[in-house]
């Protein structure tokens, strides 16, 4: 049953290739088509395109509706086109005539438009309660491990002394960079569509306001051309709040399979979070942070993908635009995986306390000991070509009661600072 | 003449592939290096590790360079490798060792992280600015021209009415949506990485918190590690918010050069605006606007850029960093020449006020009649039926007195509201 | 059952965020590596590690499991980690000890690598042949339609004259250039990297130049480190293959959708290929043909996709790659459907005839004027000047008996010539 | 001086944001359009539109500009749009009105068409040849270090024995795969688009097979349309060809950056190849690499960069089109600057011979070590159970004589095979 059905009989070919796999993602979104719907069913009770029986009763079963959608026994069967054919089926099959009138000043763009908005506002608002969750473990692995140090490289060459106190809390305050962006994707999102029916508004006095309240939104996109160009736009600006937290996942990774190497022998893991292999018997893989690394970098891949789907579509609704949603729904799952499974599996950590006795991290010390002579007194420039020498010829000893007291140093973390910056986004 | 010279004779090959087209794009950086280097130098001076009168010494022949820089009449020579190496040079020139004191605690990666925060606040600032620029004269378009109609599309098929005050009004509410993400990536670079050194702090007691302050940050980015991590990712965050305002203005570049064709023929400009064809003397061709979509749509391609290059690295510098600079740079100067030659351009724009005379547009009120059938009392079910057959039948007649009122529709475009929503910005 | 069980009780969650979709993509690639196990199997029989008697056993059972795939109903339940797993679990249950003895001298890795590799021979072979079914069509409509006109437009302005002739073979000849990629994404897949079994070789006597010819591969991937490298590169090259195609179907569908556009009015597809709107009965949509574009846009993306999850890896298997396959496979699908809906859909297409008759069009025929006056005698300069003035004092008079001869032009298509260029790839 | 004025005076600002940086591009493109431009004129000649003499002269005038070109003294003066501006003024200059006569029947946009084509070419060679050269240079590596030990890792644990002469020959082996799509771009260069005119042929009859045969091409891409469309296409099967290329010199350089590490301690270069740190005297960087990797990829954005600029727009020129020379060029000036310092490096590496003697590399033999109980008669997982419960109980003895001998192994690298395979592609 397709709505626009006029007659035709459309070939079973064409309708098998548009279809696509919207009924399996619909059921993600069905909840929010539901809230969309009984806050639109109220407005035209208040403006008086429906009586009030007429809101009564529809509210009533979308209510009902909601209740098999939270309990998991909403099914969209292969005859719907989709979640909103099938709502409307059974609005219909139980109301008769006033379930047909829900669709009274919506079009279905509008329905997919704003129950979009309301998924978004809810898996935006979660993504950001599961990277502070991460966040807080790094900051406690942080302050647990302050004083444990790990080489710091550059180059990938042995460099200046770090410690895991760094290591860790380093990537707690690169996420509050990647939160400002999800705040944006939100604000993006907290924009009330509804009403821009197929792009152009409608000729029926609706009331706005009233279901931009009713929904929780914090304000309208106003400009119903504005609200319709938005699809395809607020997704891509969730995938740039993902990717920017992926980015920083994605690294994290790569650190922690580098340094689960032999090679490094950094940290390690129980063996409940390694896998083995068939053929290496001693092999304790680190395939759960692989695999953060590489969902990670598939979820950077993201804002490219919708951009190559909706660029250089002129203004007003194109089919194209229903890829959108088989791009952003598996990656929002993919990114909260991630976001999960990370910090489940941090919280594992073992730490390997003697890194640096390896005299091969000797030279870690070099530039602390060149800036003690440079604050006695002699030039930088100077002080830099006589311990060049000293390595040269081997007479280098290095001073290794190393103190660093400066601001976000390793013998300062300014941990709470951190943890206030975070708190500000709130 | 490089920093870290050895006394060996590194190959000149090695040389010219290492050191790039920096020199040029640090002409644009200089500026920056020379507010860091005398907040450096102060706090310097604060800590004891300068004496007042080198202090003073440094700062004023900073603000001369800085004078030369504004001038244009500084200049980085083959000779050296970047700017940072030339300030240093010319500051051992005038005052010997104390010029070579400039560098102690600090390093290289730290100069270049702190002039890019710097440089990014700036540009991000006058992008801001511009895109305000281009929204006001946007909104002021639609006022003018909100009585006039235009054929609105959906699947580029003639849909429903729109007018030119809905269309110049969607871009500007638009760019509100944008501005959320040039607004988290000022964010990101409103943090004072100096201090980070090699990425790994410093043993010398410098004080962040007064650098911080003299160079007009809003807070510090306190974790070592995680300044030296933004490398890549602010400029990474910038191109986020500057593919999100490439993307408004590319999609209404795509309308304009939709809507100049002869098979539309809604807008017009002025010959200065159009070029012509070395074969065919009757064209007027947008190229500013089809320039302006294709640099927009390069924009677009600049976060997968950067995501290249800095993906998958582990943490600590890589010499692979040094490309970000060559890409944001050039990157930030196309943003800005195309809102640029926008806002210069669309106030000329001329627009054709009797589109909608023509016939093939009657279909447009299809919608509108539709609902009239409804609000007299008709199902919409049963009002789509009818109407579908009236238009099957060649028994349509369309309404053209349309009355759209609710908000954000074409009588009532809500200006205000959108001007207020993008006022919050600040 | 996983291969690698050591007797831990591996957490559930590592196990979920692990496995994947891998099962149902499996189904897909299990032929393939049922189609590699009888080969090896054979080579295990050849070089004396089984007996004749375990070898025909393998043989027997491996071809009753392919029966199983081509009936449909060969089954990958949960407790299996893969088609891998399943595959030997089978063997075992019917073999015993034999069964086991199949993974002698190879690794699960191993067995990814030429599954895949046969797999994409089989759809880029597939995907070459659909091709070529779109390519004959489109000769044959530019055939059919050779003398009707079509306005040929520059910036989207009115330009030259042009053609269906042109139009539909120009996009056939756009293919031969998109075929060389699939090729060579062919000769990479062409290769056979069994027995690079974790990417190192094996200790084991194999005989790899056997297993070449037994499974139909060109020549073999020689060096066991370069056969592992080929994971995420093989399907990288598809990738490349299929974004060219992707491309020239993109534009064709834009195309499409601007000519079936009541502004041009070019072509248009009978009720069956087009949909209807909930809220606008007279529409006819070109549904098919924006989804088609959507697609592609989205197929054009699966290059970078590929390349993010597999660059800056040090050589040696990562388990990222593994997400490699959930990511081609799809891709390969889209592009199948893609090829398949647009040669159904364009043996439909209908070709408005009478479009140059249009006044607008007038222009169309200038430059042909022009080349007149400058086949008469006129320098090309003062011609160009002199036609700009009549056609600013509007005293232009268009010469619509057009006749251009040369090769590729539209008085002089060269279909058998572009045919015969096709033909040359095989 | 602009070929299109028509006596307005365009405005500067349009001015400025149109022409961009064409005439710095153009100073490499020249050559190619003087190639054209003679094999224009003489065409011209053949078919009677100019007289002998008239050919003659301009054929002479030609020869001159193109010496100047090499002498590196022809110069594009700002008052010049583009290369083709200049030229022609150069011949009008000369020539007077024979020299106006040169763009009889063809247009601007057939030049920069045939201009690139011609240019593509030659730089595909190059890269082709450069590309043969390191692969030579990594082969007679291979041979040379046939026999010093590698680890061999998976996930990036410690896994099986390597060598380098698996490592240097698996990076030769995949540039075989990466001229599979230089081939395939070539051949999309190699066909004449010459007399496409602006996009739709020419009125003029003109003999394409004439220009064809005397610029060298082996075909024409015969379809005027299919001819224009390649502009941007014959750029991005470019960038597809350097892309694969780059994804190969990227993991090389990946790979070294780890070895150079001294956590791997494997390599080294010579102090001319590496370089300092302004802070840690002892470093070795290797930047040199660093900086192919960062470049590479790059390079592997550009098919992206490419697609977003082309993608989406209608048939017919667009002004966006002249964007791609601004990508293509300078990214096929960074391919062949990796190519050449990447062979101009490794030919001085420096290779650690003792690596295996450091006993966490003893895991390395565990494999072979089962083999041989497989071997002696042992199932495999039972020999995999035993061999996993010596190494947890630490009575794991290897057996460090490995002899893998089957095609592509470390005792069988073959060689001369893989030589073979490069040799075929011509």
């Amino acid at each position: 049953m397709k709505l626009w059905d006029k007659g035709f009989s459309t070939d079973k070919k064409i309708d098998q290739f548009t279809v696509g796999n919207d009924r399996e993602l619909d059921l993600q979104l069905a909840k929010y088509d539901v809230i969309a719907s009984k806050a639109h069913a109220k407005m035209l009770g208040k403006i008086g395109l429906l009586t009030q029986k007429e809101t009564q009763e529809l509210v009533k079963e979308l209510d009902a509706i909601a209740s098999r959608i939270e309990r998991g026994t909403f099914t969209i069967e292969p005859s719907f086109e989709d979640m909103h054919s099938k709502i409307e089926y059974m609005l219909t099959l139980s109301l008769g005539d006033t379930g047909k009138k829900i669709h009274t000043a919506r079009s279905r763009n509008d329905q997919v438009l704003v129950a979009m908005h309301l998924y978004l506002k809810d898996e935006l608002s979660e993504i950001k309660s599961m990277t502070k969750e991460l966040f807080d473990l790094l900051l406690e692995k942080a302050e647990t491990y302050k004083d444990v140090l790990l080489p710091g490289y550059t180059h990938l060459q042995i460099a200046m002394p770090s410690s895991f106190g760094l290591w860790f809390s380093a990537y707690a305050e690169s996420l509050i960079d990647d939160l400002y962006f999800i705040e944006a994707a939100y604000k993006v999102a907290d924009q009330n569509p509804l009403g821009s029916a197929a792009g152009y508004g409608s000729s029926f006095p609706i009331d706005r306001s009233f279901t931009t309240k009713e929904m929780g939104f914090e304000t309208l996109k106003y400009n119903v051309v504005a609200a319709q160009m938005g699809r395809g736009k607020v997704e891509k600006a969730t995938a740039f709040g993902m990717a920017s937290i992926a980015s920083t996942l994605s690294k994290m990774a790569m650190d922690i399979c580098l340094y689960m190497s032999q090679n490094f022998n950094f940290i390690s893991f129980p063996d409940e979070l390694t896998t083995g292999s068939s053929i290496m018997p001693h092999k304790k893989n680190p395939d759960v942070f692989e695999l953060v690394r590489g969902k990670c970098n598939k979820l950077q891949s993201v804002p490219n993908q919708l951009t190559l789907v909706i660029n250089n579509l002129p203004s007003g609704y194109h089919r194209d635009l229903q890829l959108v949603k088989e791009i952003i729904v598996p990656a929002i799952q993919d990114m909260k995986a991630c976001l999960e499974i990370l910090t489940f599996s941090l919280e594992e950590i073992q730490v390997n306390k003697d890194i640096l006795e390896d005299e091969k991290y000797d030279y870690l010390f070099s530039v602390d000991t060149l800036n003690e002579l440079v604050q006695n007194g002699m030039p930088f420039r100077d002080a830099y070509k006589k311990m060049g020498q000293e390595i040269q010829q081997g007479t280098f000893t290095p001073k290794r009661d190393i103190s660093h007291s400066h601001e976000g140093s390793l013998g300062n973390l300014c941990l709470p600072e951190i943890k206030s910056k975070m708190d500000k986004i709130g």
